[in-house]
Protein backbone atom coordinates (compact mmCIF):
# COMPACT_ATOMS: atom_id res chain seq x y z
CA UNK A 1 0.00 0.00 0.00
CA UNK A 2 1.51 3.43 -0.91
CA UNK A 3 0.08 5.29 2.30
CA UNK A 4 1.99 8.84 0.80
CA UNK A 5 -0.64 8.70 -1.88
CA UNK A 6 -3.33 7.64 0.26
CA UNK A 7 -3.16 10.39 2.55
CA UNK A 8 -2.42 12.90 -0.58
CA UNK A 9 -4.45 16.11 -0.11
CA UNK A 10 -6.11 15.85 -3.51
CA UNK A 11 -7.49 12.19 -2.32
CA UNK A 12 -11.06 11.66 -1.61
CA UNK A 13 -11.38 10.30 1.70
CA UNK A 14 -14.28 8.30 0.33
CA UNK A 15 -13.80 7.74 -3.11
CA UNK A 16 -17.26 6.28 -4.85
CA UNK A 17 -17.57 2.80 -5.57
CA UNK A 18 -18.09 3.28 -9.10
CA UNK A 19 -14.48 4.85 -9.22
CA UNK A 20 -13.42 1.65 -8.49
CA UNK A 21 -15.45 -0.08 -11.54
CA UNK A 22 -14.09 3.23 -13.79
CA UNK A 23 -10.34 2.29 -13.15
CA UNK A 24 -11.15 -1.73 -13.83
CA UNK A 25 -12.70 -0.69 -16.73
CA UNK A 26 -10.16 2.22 -18.00
CA UNK A 27 -7.17 0.19 -16.96
CA UNK A 28 -8.62 -3.69 -18.27
CA UNK A 29 -9.15 -2.12 -21.86
CA UNK A 30 -5.44 -0.12 -21.99
CA UNK A 31 -3.95 -3.92 -20.47
CA UNK A 32 -5.77 -5.45 -23.10
CA UNK A 33 -4.92 -3.78 -26.41
CA UNK A 34 -1.21 -2.77 -25.35
CA UNK A 35 0.30 -5.52 -22.75
CA UNK A 36 0.02 -5.27 -18.86
CA UNK A 37 3.72 -4.63 -18.70
CA UNK A 38 3.19 -1.53 -21.13
CA UNK A 39 0.27 0.21 -18.80
CA UNK A 40 1.52 1.95 -15.93
CA UNK A 41 -0.54 3.70 -13.22
CA UNK A 42 -0.22 7.29 -14.29
CA UNK A 43 -2.03 5.90 -17.64
CA UNK A 44 -4.92 4.70 -16.10
CA UNK A 45 -5.27 6.97 -13.65
CA UNK A 46 -5.32 9.74 -16.44
CA UNK A 47 -7.35 7.59 -18.90
CA UNK A 48 -9.88 7.38 -15.76
CA UNK A 49 -9.59 10.95 -14.71
CA UNK A 50 -8.97 10.35 -11.20
CA UNK A 51 -6.00 11.35 -8.81
CA UNK A 52 -3.43 8.87 -8.77
CA UNK A 53 -4.19 8.49 -5.09
CA UNK A 54 -7.63 7.11 -5.79
CA UNK A 55 -6.22 4.19 -7.30
CA UNK A 56 -3.85 3.62 -4.12
CA UNK A 57 -7.30 3.79 -1.77
CA UNK A 58 -8.68 0.66 -4.02
CA UNK A 59 -5.18 -1.48 -5.12
CA UNK A 60 -2.14 -2.21 -3.02
CA UNK A 61 -0.36 -2.00 -5.85
CA UNK A 62 -0.23 -3.02 -9.79
CA UNK A 63 -0.16 -6.85 -9.59
CA UNK A 64 -2.97 -6.31 -7.04
CA UNK A 65 -4.97 -4.27 -9.71
CA UNK A 66 -4.27 -6.79 -12.47
CA UNK A 67 -5.56 -9.43 -10.61
CA UNK A 68 -8.58 -7.37 -9.79
CA UNK A 69 -9.01 -7.01 -13.43
CA UNK A 70 -8.50 -10.85 -14.13
CA UNK A 71 -11.51 -11.33 -11.17
CA UNK A 72 -13.46 -8.97 -12.88
CA UNK A 73 -13.64 -9.98 -16.56
CA UNK A 74 -13.73 -13.57 -15.04
CA UNK A 75 -16.79 -12.64 -13.34
CA UNK A 76 -18.42 -10.70 -16.51
CA UNK A 77 -17.22 -13.71 -18.96
CA UNK A 78 -19.14 -16.01 -16.34
CA UNK A 79 -22.66 -14.13 -16.89
CA UNK A 80 -21.79 -14.50 -20.63
CA UNK A 81 -21.04 -18.65 -20.56
CA UNK A 82 -24.34 -18.65 -18.09
CA UNK A 83 -26.07 -17.01 -20.88
CA UNK A 84 -24.75 -19.19 -23.61
CA UNK A 85 -24.82 -22.81 -21.74
CA UNK A 86 -27.66 -22.73 -19.40
CA UNK A 87 -30.02 -23.40 -21.83
CA UNK A 88 -31.36 -26.74 -21.49
CA UNK A 89 -33.94 -26.38 -24.65
CA UNK A 90 -31.18 -25.89 -26.65
CA UNK A 91 -29.10 -29.44 -27.93
CA UNK A 92 -26.14 -28.80 -26.24
CA UNK A 93 -23.52 -28.62 -29.10
CA UNK A 94 -25.77 -25.64 -30.91
CA UNK A 95 -24.94 -23.79 -27.97
CA UNK A 96 -21.31 -24.72 -27.98
CA UNK A 97 -21.46 -23.93 -31.32
CA UNK A 98 -23.76 -20.29 -30.55
CA UNK A 99 -20.37 -19.48 -28.00
CA UNK A 100 -17.92 -19.68 -31.05
CA UNK A 101 -20.21 -18.06 -33.40
CA UNK A 102 -20.59 -15.03 -30.89
CA UNK A 103 -17.23 -15.16 -30.13
CA UNK A 104 -16.25 -14.70 -33.86
CA UNK A 105 -18.65 -11.81 -33.86
CA UNK A 106 -17.05 -9.99 -31.11
CA UNK A 107 -13.69 -10.43 -32.82
CA UNK A 108 -14.87 -8.70 -36.06
CA UNK A 109 -16.42 -5.96 -34.08
CA UNK A 110 -12.94 -5.36 -32.23
CA UNK A 111 -11.45 -5.61 -35.61
CA UNK A 112 -9.09 -8.52 -34.57
CA UNK A 113 -8.12 -5.58 -32.11
CA UNK A 114 -8.12 -7.30 -28.91
CA UNK A 115 -8.43 -10.72 -28.32
CA UNK A 116 -8.80 -13.05 -25.62
CA UNK A 117 -7.82 -10.98 -21.70
CA UNK A 118 -7.34 -13.93 -20.24
CA UNK A 119 -5.20 -15.43 -23.54
CA UNK A 120 -3.09 -12.30 -23.99
CA UNK A 121 -2.26 -11.80 -19.91
CA UNK A 122 -1.44 -15.48 -20.58
CA UNK A 123 0.76 -14.91 -23.13
CA UNK A 124 2.40 -12.24 -21.26
CA UNK A 125 2.88 -13.13 -17.73
CA UNK A 126 2.30 -16.53 -16.99
CA UNK A 127 6.23 -17.50 -17.79
CA UNK A 128 7.83 -15.03 -14.95
CA UNK A 129 4.63 -13.79 -12.75
CA UNK A 130 3.78 -17.07 -10.74
CA UNK A 131 0.76 -15.54 -8.57
CA UNK A 132 -1.04 -14.22 -12.07
CA UNK A 133 0.04 -17.86 -13.56
CA UNK A 134 -2.21 -19.47 -11.13
CA UNK A 135 -4.64 -17.01 -11.24
CA UNK A 136 -5.40 -17.12 -14.84
CA UNK A 137 -5.23 -20.85 -14.68
CA UNK A 138 -7.92 -20.72 -12.61
CA UNK A 139 -10.11 -19.03 -14.84
CA UNK A 140 -8.95 -20.95 -17.88
CA UNK A 141 -9.72 -24.45 -15.87
CA UNK A 142 -13.25 -22.74 -15.23
CA UNK A 143 -13.72 -22.63 -18.66
CA UNK A 144 -12.39 -26.10 -19.42
CA UNK A 145 -15.03 -27.34 -16.68
CA UNK A 146 -18.08 -25.95 -18.30
CA UNK A 147 -16.66 -26.92 -21.63
CA UNK A 148 -16.70 -30.29 -20.43
CA UNK A 149 -20.06 -30.06 -18.63
CA UNK A 150 -21.45 -29.17 -22.20
CA UNK A 151 -19.40 -32.21 -23.96
CA UNK A 152 -20.96 -34.62 -21.21
CA UNK A 153 -24.26 -33.82 -22.11
CA UNK A 154 -24.00 -34.28 -25.82
CA UNK A 155 -22.49 -37.59 -25.19
CA UNK A 156 -25.05 -38.48 -22.53
CA UNK A 157 -27.87 -38.10 -25.19
CA UNK A 158 -25.84 -39.94 -27.79
CA UNK A 159 -25.09 -36.55 -29.76
CA UNK A 160 -21.46 -37.58 -29.89
CA UNK A 161 -19.00 -40.90 -28.95
CA UNK A 162 -16.41 -40.06 -26.94
CA UNK A 163 -13.11 -41.07 -27.39
CA UNK A 164 -10.98 -39.92 -24.35
CA UNK A 165 -12.28 -38.21 -21.65
CA UNK A 166 -14.62 -35.19 -22.02
CA UNK A 167 -12.11 -33.07 -19.67
CA UNK A 168 -9.20 -33.56 -22.18
CA UNK A 169 -11.81 -32.98 -25.44
CA UNK A 170 -12.42 -29.65 -23.43
CA UNK A 171 -8.84 -28.96 -22.96
CA UNK A 172 -8.23 -29.62 -26.76
CA UNK A 173 -11.38 -27.16 -27.18
CA UNK A 174 -9.96 -24.20 -25.14
CA UNK A 175 -6.52 -24.31 -26.33
CA UNK A 176 -7.42 -24.34 -30.15
CA UNK A 177 -9.87 -21.83 -29.56
CA UNK A 178 -7.27 -19.74 -27.59
CA UNK A 179 -4.75 -20.27 -30.65
CA UNK A 180 -7.64 -19.76 -33.21
CA UNK A 181 -8.14 -16.09 -31.93
CA UNK A 182 -4.44 -15.43 -31.61
CA UNK A 183 -3.87 -16.27 -35.55
CA UNK A 184 -6.98 -13.94 -36.14
CA UNK A 185 -5.31 -11.12 -34.48
CA UNK A 186 -2.87 -11.63 -37.42
CA UNK A 187 -4.71 -12.80 -40.19
CA UNK A 188 -6.47 -10.09 -39.56
CA UNK A 189 -9.30 -12.03 -40.73
CA UNK A 190 -11.96 -15.05 -39.40
CA UNK A 191 -10.43 -17.77 -41.36
CA UNK A 192 -8.51 -19.20 -38.51
CA UNK A 193 -12.03 -18.96 -36.37
CA UNK A 194 -14.08 -20.69 -39.00
CA UNK A 195 -11.20 -22.99 -40.22
CA UNK A 196 -11.37 -24.25 -35.98
CA UNK A 197 -15.13 -24.44 -35.50
CA UNK A 198 -15.77 -26.57 -39.07
CA UNK A 199 -13.04 -29.15 -38.14
CA UNK A 200 -14.13 -29.01 -34.64
CA UNK A 201 -17.60 -30.06 -35.23
CA UNK A 202 -16.67 -32.00 -38.56
CA UNK A 203 -13.60 -34.10 -37.29
CA UNK A 204 -12.80 -33.76 -33.58
CA UNK A 205 -16.40 -34.57 -32.75
CA UNK A 206 -17.74 -36.84 -35.87
CA UNK A 207 -19.27 -40.12 -34.23
CA UNK A 208 -16.85 -43.22 -33.97
CA UNK B 1 18.02 6.68 -38.52
CA UNK B 2 19.18 8.71 -35.20
CA UNK B 3 22.39 10.24 -36.42
CA UNK B 4 22.89 11.77 -33.36
CA UNK B 5 23.51 7.87 -31.82
CA UNK B 6 25.52 6.73 -35.12
CA UNK B 7 27.83 9.74 -34.96
CA UNK B 8 28.40 10.05 -31.08
CA UNK B 9 31.94 9.40 -29.94
CA UNK B 10 31.83 6.15 -28.18
CA UNK B 11 30.34 4.60 -31.11
CA UNK B 12 32.40 2.25 -33.12
CA UNK B 13 32.87 3.54 -36.99
CA UNK B 14 32.99 -0.10 -37.93
CA UNK B 15 31.42 -2.22 -35.70
CA UNK B 16 32.26 -6.14 -35.83
CA UNK B 17 29.59 -8.11 -37.48
CA UNK B 18 28.95 -10.16 -34.31
CA UNK B 19 27.65 -6.54 -32.64
CA UNK B 20 24.36 -7.25 -34.92
CA UNK B 21 24.11 -11.07 -34.19
CA UNK B 22 24.53 -10.19 -30.40
CA UNK B 23 22.02 -7.06 -30.12
CA UNK B 24 19.44 -9.67 -31.72
CA UNK B 25 20.52 -12.59 -29.45
CA UNK B 26 20.04 -10.70 -26.48
CA UNK B 27 17.35 -9.10 -27.83
CA UNK B 28 15.42 -11.02 -28.68
CA UNK B 29 15.66 -13.07 -25.32
CA UNK B 30 14.63 -10.17 -23.67
CA UNK B 31 11.07 -9.42 -26.01
CA UNK B 32 10.08 -13.23 -25.70
CA UNK B 33 10.67 -13.09 -21.97
CA UNK B 34 9.21 -9.79 -20.88
CA UNK B 35 7.57 -8.28 -23.92
CA UNK B 36 8.42 -5.79 -27.17
CA UNK B 37 6.69 -2.50 -25.65
CA UNK B 38 8.53 -3.46 -22.03
CA UNK B 39 11.92 -4.34 -23.82
CA UNK B 40 13.74 -0.61 -24.27
CA UNK B 41 16.70 0.19 -26.25
CA UNK B 42 18.92 0.77 -23.16
CA UNK B 43 18.03 -2.73 -22.00
CA UNK B 44 19.07 -4.19 -24.79
CA UNK B 45 22.21 -2.11 -25.29
CA UNK B 46 23.37 -3.01 -21.81
CA UNK B 47 22.99 -6.63 -21.78
CA UNK B 48 24.28 -7.00 -24.76
CA UNK B 49 27.73 -4.99 -23.34
CA UNK B 50 27.44 -2.55 -26.39
CA UNK B 51 27.31 1.61 -26.71
CA UNK B 52 24.08 2.33 -27.77
CA UNK B 53 25.55 3.86 -31.02
CA UNK B 54 25.62 0.74 -31.92
CA UNK B 55 22.63 -0.42 -32.05
CA UNK B 56 21.74 2.59 -34.29
CA UNK B 57 24.36 1.64 -36.44
CA UNK B 58 22.84 -1.34 -37.24
CA UNK B 59 18.82 -0.52 -36.81
CA UNK B 60 17.05 2.69 -37.45
CA UNK B 61 14.54 2.18 -34.48
CA UNK B 62 13.06 -0.18 -32.14
CA UNK B 63 10.68 -1.14 -34.66
CA UNK B 64 13.31 -2.17 -37.10
CA UNK B 65 15.12 -4.28 -34.55
CA UNK B 66 11.72 -5.97 -33.69
CA UNK B 67 11.09 -6.98 -37.24
CA UNK B 68 14.90 -7.69 -37.77
CA UNK B 69 14.22 -10.13 -34.79
CA UNK B 70 11.56 -11.65 -36.37
CA UNK B 71 13.22 -12.33 -39.75
CA UNK B 72 16.26 -14.23 -37.55
CA UNK B 73 13.95 -16.19 -36.00
CA UNK B 74 12.23 -17.37 -38.93
CA UNK B 75 15.31 -17.70 -40.26
CA UNK B 76 16.45 -20.43 -37.38
CA UNK B 77 12.57 -21.91 -37.30
CA UNK B 78 13.53 -22.74 -40.65
CA UNK B 79 16.54 -24.85 -40.74
CA UNK B 80 14.93 -26.56 -37.43
CA UNK B 81 11.61 -27.34 -39.78
CA UNK B 82 13.88 -28.46 -42.85
CA UNK B 83 15.45 -31.16 -40.12
CA UNK B 84 12.03 -32.24 -38.74
CA UNK B 85 10.36 -32.15 -42.48
CA UNK B 86 12.97 -33.05 -45.00
CA UNK B 87 13.07 -36.32 -44.32
CA UNK B 88 12.29 -38.51 -46.88
CA UNK B 89 12.76 -42.10 -45.43
CA UNK B 90 10.38 -40.99 -42.65
CA UNK B 91 6.40 -41.18 -42.48
CA UNK B 92 5.03 -37.95 -42.76
CA UNK B 93 3.18 -38.42 -40.33
CA UNK B 94 6.00 -39.44 -37.88
CA UNK B 95 7.35 -36.48 -38.97
CA UNK B 96 4.73 -34.26 -37.58
CA UNK B 97 4.41 -36.10 -34.41
CA UNK B 98 8.10 -36.10 -33.91
CA UNK B 99 8.30 -32.25 -34.65
CA UNK B 100 5.39 -31.64 -32.12
CA UNK B 101 6.56 -34.08 -29.30
CA UNK B 102 10.62 -31.53 -30.08
CA UNK B 103 8.39 -28.68 -29.06
CA UNK B 104 7.14 -29.68 -26.48
CA UNK B 105 10.58 -30.72 -25.04
CA UNK B 106 11.68 -27.25 -25.83
CA UNK B 107 9.06 -26.04 -23.65
CA UNK B 108 10.37 -28.44 -20.63
CA UNK B 109 13.69 -27.13 -21.25
CA UNK B 110 12.50 -23.48 -20.93
CA UNK B 111 10.27 -24.78 -17.83
CA UNK B 112 7.16 -23.35 -19.69
CA UNK B 113 8.35 -19.51 -19.23
CA UNK B 114 8.93 -18.15 -23.26
CA UNK B 115 6.56 -20.19 -25.93
CA UNK B 116 6.66 -19.17 -29.26
CA UNK B 117 8.36 -15.65 -29.77
CA UNK B 118 6.25 -15.38 -33.10
CA UNK B 119 2.84 -16.47 -30.84
CA UNK B 120 3.59 -14.27 -28.18
CA UNK B 121 4.81 -11.25 -30.81
CA UNK B 122 1.58 -11.73 -32.22
CA UNK B 123 -0.78 -12.08 -29.06
CA UNK B 124 1.39 -8.35 -27.94
CA UNK B 125 1.47 -6.17 -31.53
CA UNK B 126 -0.46 -7.49 -34.40
CA UNK B 127 -3.48 -5.62 -33.01
CA UNK B 128 -2.04 -2.44 -33.20
CA UNK B 129 1.32 -2.62 -35.79
CA UNK B 130 0.12 -3.65 -39.21
CA UNK B 131 4.31 -3.82 -39.77
CA UNK B 132 4.50 -6.45 -37.46
CA UNK B 133 1.05 -8.10 -38.22
CA UNK B 134 2.11 -8.46 -41.39
CA UNK B 135 5.65 -9.91 -41.22
CA UNK B 136 4.50 -12.19 -38.20
CA UNK B 137 1.38 -12.90 -41.07
CA UNK B 138 4.60 -14.08 -43.24
CA UNK B 139 5.93 -16.46 -40.75
CA UNK B 140 3.34 -17.78 -39.53
CA UNK B 141 2.00 -18.74 -43.80
CA UNK B 142 5.18 -20.07 -44.03
CA UNK B 143 5.04 -22.76 -41.16
CA UNK B 144 1.15 -23.35 -42.23
CA UNK B 145 2.55 -24.03 -46.09
CA UNK B 146 5.05 -26.31 -44.75
CA UNK B 147 2.33 -28.07 -42.82
CA UNK B 148 0.09 -28.23 -45.31
CA UNK B 149 2.63 -30.08 -47.47
CA UNK B 150 3.25 -32.85 -44.67
CA UNK B 151 -0.47 -33.14 -44.57
CA UNK B 152 -0.64 -33.84 -48.90
CA UNK B 153 2.34 -36.42 -48.57
CA UNK B 154 0.46 -38.33 -45.76
CA UNK B 155 -2.89 -37.81 -48.05
CA UNK B 156 -1.51 -39.32 -51.46
CA UNK B 157 0.13 -42.01 -49.77
CA UNK B 158 -2.67 -42.90 -48.20
CA UNK B 159 -2.11 -42.51 -44.26
CA UNK B 160 -5.06 -40.42 -43.89
CA UNK B 161 -8.25 -39.17 -45.69
CA UNK B 162 -8.61 -35.33 -46.25
CA UNK B 163 -11.94 -34.43 -45.29
CA UNK B 164 -11.19 -30.37 -46.00
CA UNK B 165 -7.76 -29.14 -48.04
CA UNK B 166 -4.43 -29.82 -46.46
CA UNK B 167 -4.30 -25.81 -46.36
CA UNK B 168 -7.71 -25.58 -43.76
CA UNK B 169 -6.27 -28.55 -41.87
CA UNK B 170 -2.81 -26.94 -41.69
CA UNK B 171 -4.23 -24.03 -40.22
CA UNK B 172 -5.90 -25.58 -37.72
CA UNK B 173 -2.81 -27.97 -36.65
CA UNK B 174 -1.01 -24.43 -36.57
CA UNK B 175 -3.62 -22.08 -34.44
CA UNK B 176 -4.07 -25.46 -31.63
CA UNK B 177 -0.54 -26.00 -31.47
CA UNK B 178 0.09 -22.06 -30.49
CA UNK B 179 -2.93 -22.01 -28.02
CA UNK B 180 -2.03 -25.33 -26.62
CA UNK B 181 1.44 -23.66 -26.38
CA UNK B 182 -0.12 -20.74 -24.36
CA UNK B 183 -2.14 -23.23 -22.02
CA UNK B 184 1.20 -24.74 -21.21
CA UNK B 185 2.50 -21.92 -19.83
CA UNK B 186 -0.90 -21.23 -17.72
CA UNK B 187 -0.86 -24.82 -16.63
CA UNK B 188 2.72 -24.55 -15.89
CA UNK B 189 2.88 -28.45 -17.50
CA UNK B 190 2.84 -30.70 -20.97
CA UNK B 191 -0.93 -31.99 -20.65
CA UNK B 192 -2.36 -29.01 -22.86
CA UNK B 193 0.32 -30.35 -25.72
CA UNK B 194 0.04 -33.63 -24.81
CA UNK B 195 -4.00 -33.71 -25.20
CA UNK B 196 -3.80 -31.64 -28.42
CA UNK B 197 -1.14 -34.22 -30.11
CA UNK B 198 -3.22 -37.11 -28.79
CA UNK B 199 -6.45 -35.72 -30.04
CA UNK B 200 -5.13 -34.29 -33.52
CA UNK B 201 -3.51 -37.72 -34.08
CA UNK B 202 -6.55 -40.01 -33.24
CA UNK B 203 -9.41 -37.92 -33.52
CA UNK B 204 -8.80 -35.04 -36.53
CA UNK B 205 -6.72 -36.92 -38.78
CA UNK B 206 -8.18 -40.49 -38.63
CA UNK B 207 -9.37 -42.13 -41.37
CA UNK B 208 -13.05 -41.48 -43.02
Amino acid sequence: MNLAAVTAPRTPRRPAAETRERLLDVGSELINSQGYNNTGINAIVQAAGVPKGSFYYYFASKEDFGLAAIDRFDAHYRSKLDAAFKRPKVPPLDRLRRYLETGMADMIKADFGSGCLIGNLGQELAGRHPAFRERLDLVFSGWVARFAACLDEAHQRGDITLVGDSQQLAEFLLSGWEGALLRAKVTHNTAPLQAFIDLFFTQVLRDA
